[in-house]
């Protein structure tokens, strides 16, 4: 008998959008959900504490990363992920296999896994879909996910092979897991190839996995193409199971997948910006560094009951990062995810209220992403890299 | 009526220590008291919620800083430094005297003011005694002090020259002082030479200001030097007013200047450490960065009350501190401040039970502070020069 289980509340009559609840070992999921990230066993900047302030019921960190620093074994030793990050409530890490595709260094792939090169020290490593399965059981994170092959959204012939490898791993990861108080997701992939994402949401559901997690998006491909896939694997995935958008999203985005139907969410967005000194609002993005808001007494958002907008100006916020003052990203990134979460418990009781049709379109009609480079940051997962503030990244926001 | 005044509530019998209230506009200080440093108008890392948490009662900003970023009009027009910063307790500003006699470049000094540059965009500025103070009147805080020349400890001719200086502007200070409901304390200089103290101490005195503050200590001069300073002033100055000595302390310095007569200290010393990875016990320092600590699953110091040691191991807080994780900074910040503010705490309480004694030598027993470079960091007043981490600054600790 598994601790955790998917219980489908209510599905809106209009659209696809869900409401439910994740019972984990760690406690209680009511999806819709955003999780905030904790590349390495932190949300930057804030402390557990924080983020149960917040409301957070689900935090992400990542495998590639924890694995290199501290080290999984240490964390194993000191008790868990959770005991070690302070965090008692769910927890999800991912594969890392997003992370080692992403190195520009030294990187082989074959049936049997991945070699990669560190971008810490440059040590060679080998990751199997059976290592990174031995990885996350050292974790202990409430859900886990397997390695798979990571592509480009538009290249078929390579998408074919990496699914035919992916899902050979995702057997294998399947078969290697011990413990039974982790939930093992699949991940459907195949770029944005009709054919391939409904044989890949085909082949995990014989699976028969307590979840799935839609990879492969959220890396180039047009917004337009994005709806289209999740629209093919609406009827193909089960029901009863969470659908995981991975690496998604802003705040349109998540409201145009949860009409389609997307359970569970997780994006560097809010607190990335946050750190590049960009906090969102009910109608857009706002860039605090910029001048016009060096005597701006008003808080970020005036409806905004979070600690940030209720004591300090945008004149003080801008101040401080101005000044490259720590107390400046904390206030922003504590504003951005109060933001993300406390839009999806909106989102969540509108559909249980059958309203969310209305609540989408009134929300779409005052927020306008910004187009301006200034207002846009870089929100693809954390790269190995070491994460600085990049001002000046202007890739689009899916 | 001044909204200021100091209510000396317990002498010690065997030493110079005493237990008072500064009484403000913006609520009580109890004395002896240690005040952390928020140059930019933050404490760094930390919000006003967490120092109201940890017991803060005092809170220093910088003039020279607030002046070139954002600017004291701006403050002005925002209602004020204690609204801007959202810190509703007690404020003393600093008047940037430390901070222009600190700039390696374009500084000149004649009787009217010094000319300086700034260390943001090298423009141009000239501060005399008058446009400090009505700066300060523009911030708003509730201690204010004077411009004053900064000298080195040693030379008994510039000190000689300067002090005339010094004085002369704390006449024009008072002179020039508009507002009722702030506190002009006067700075005693004369570096290390008894009579030129004695004389400084006299002078200041003459001028029946509400609190007097020792200068040009903790500069490099030796904890001896220090000492004996202290002990020239201690009866020239008047009982009933706070004694202020300045950029002071570590723990150790604290007892010995608390055994000297002060009632009221700041230091970056607790914040600076902890941004290095230093962490204050009551056997001396750690650095966290030290490899030992890598898998050590005990706090910081098991009997400690605050959040980071009742949530957090010592292998967790380096972890973060190696990844370069602002939560880090946040929780070593939170340790060393709460370490302070406690043992400030502990201090007054041991003088009204007329234990101060046996509490100092019972503390300085065990405590070490480290001669091991690794361990020790820069104190000095924050310098113009952006603050960045200087995990090599040796400096002692005065």
């Amino acid at each position: 008998m598994s601790a955790f289980s998917f219980e489908l509340v209510k599905e809106d009559a209009r659209c696809a959008a869900r409401a439910g609840i994740i019972h984990t070992p760690h406690g209680d999921i009511p999806t819709p959900v955003f999780a905030p990230v904790g590349t390495q066993a932190t949300v930057k900047t804030m402390t557990p504490r924080d983020l149960r302030a917040l409301g957070a019921t689900l935090i992400l960190s990542n495998t590639y990363h924890l694995y290199l620093r501290p080290g999984a074994e240490l964390i194993a030793r000191l008790g868990g992920l959770h005991r070690f990050m302070g965090w008692d409530g769910p927890i999800l890490t991912d594969s890392g296999g997003y992370q080692v595709f992403s190195l520009q260094t030294l990187r082989r792939v074959n049936d049997e896994g991945v070699v990669f090169r560190s971008h810490i020290d440059g040590s060679t490593h080998f990751f199997t879909p059976e290592k990174v399965i031995a990885i996350q059981e050292q974790l202990g994170a409430d859900i886990i996910m397997p390695l798979d092959e990571c592509t480009v959204p538009y290249d078929y012939a390579y998408n074919v092979q990496a699914l035919a490898r992916t899902h050979r791993w995702a057997e294998r990861s399947l078969a290697a897991k011990r413990r039974s108080d982790q939930a093992l997701y699949g991940i459907v992939q195949g770029g944005i190839f009709q054919d391939l994402r409904i044989q890949s949401a085909r082949f995990l559901r014989a699976l028969d996995l307590p979840g799935y997690a839609i990879g492969g998006l959220s890396v180039g491909e047009t917004k337009v193409e994005m709806h289209q896939v999740l629209e093919w694997l609406h009827p193909e995935l089960p029901r009863d199971r969470p659908r995981y958008l991975m690496a998604v999203g802003s705040p349109e985005d998540i409201f145009e997948c949860v009409a389609r139907g997307i359970d569970q969410f997780d994006c560097v967005l809010p607190t990335r910006m946050a750190r590049n000194g960009a906090v969102l609002t009910h109608r857009g993005r706002l860039n605090l560094r910029n001048a016009q808001y060096a005597a701006d007494p008003l808080p970020i958002e005036e409806s905004c009951l979070c600690y940030t907008c209720t004591t300090f100006s945008r004149a003080y916020l801008r101040h401080l990062i101005m000044a490259d003052e720590i107390t400046g990203l904390y206030l922003t990134t504590l504003h951005n995810l109060h933001f993300m979460l406390d839009l999806m418990r909106r989102i969540r009781q509108s559909i249980l209220d059958g309203t969310f049709v209305e609540f989408k379109t009134a929300f779409l009609a005052d927020y306008r992403p910004t187009a301006n480079a200034q207002d846009t940051v870089q929100v693809l997962p954390e790269h190995p890299a070491k994460d600085v503030h990049h001002p000046d990244e202007v890739t689009s926001c899916r």
